[in-house]
């Protein structure tokens, strides 16, 4: 099972993760959980990219919580196992971020 | 572009549908809203559904708010165009019905 993460590894995993967030919208770290607002053109693309990230889903065997509504996806990753954030939740982010 | 229905129609409307979801959860009336909290077997279900439905959305020109965990999906519907429930909304809910 997934370790829960420190303080400092959540510091340093959100840096990385906001940086290849660049100026498409941060991810914000509250009570133990990490969300973000994507925004597409479309609809399509919106679902598009969500079914993409179901499959990712899948295969790391960890899911999103995630609201949808036309072209935006609001999306939050924790690991209720663990009881926080693990290292699932940022290799999730991070396939969000690269397919977006 | 598609009328508010008056309270009378949508009492019907609501009654019709609520007939299709038999004893799998009912259908809710809030606010010029109907809601309802889908159940399936698992994730790779629940997203397979989604996507049906996503189809069936863009064909539509009507789309949900929804929001997705594991294998629950939570279904708000309403025109807001038209400031209320119309027909498209329930259309849309039939659909979600018939492939649940």
């Amino acid at each position: 099972m997934a370790e829960k993460l420190s303080d400092e590894q959540i510091k340093s995993a959100l840096a990385e993760l906001n940086a290849l967030a660049g100026d498409s919208g941060e991810w914000i770290l509250n009570d133990d959980k990490i969300s973000k607002t994507f925004k597409f053109k479309s609809f399509i693309r919106a679902f598009g990219w969500m079914s993409q990230m179901a499959i990712w889903a899948e295969k790391l065997v960890h899911h999103p919580e995630w609201f949808n509504v036309y072209n935006k996806v609001e999306v939050t990753l924790t690991t209720h196992d663990a009881g926080g954030l693990t290292e699932l939740d940022f290799k999730l982010a991070e396939k969000m971020e690269k397919f977006r």
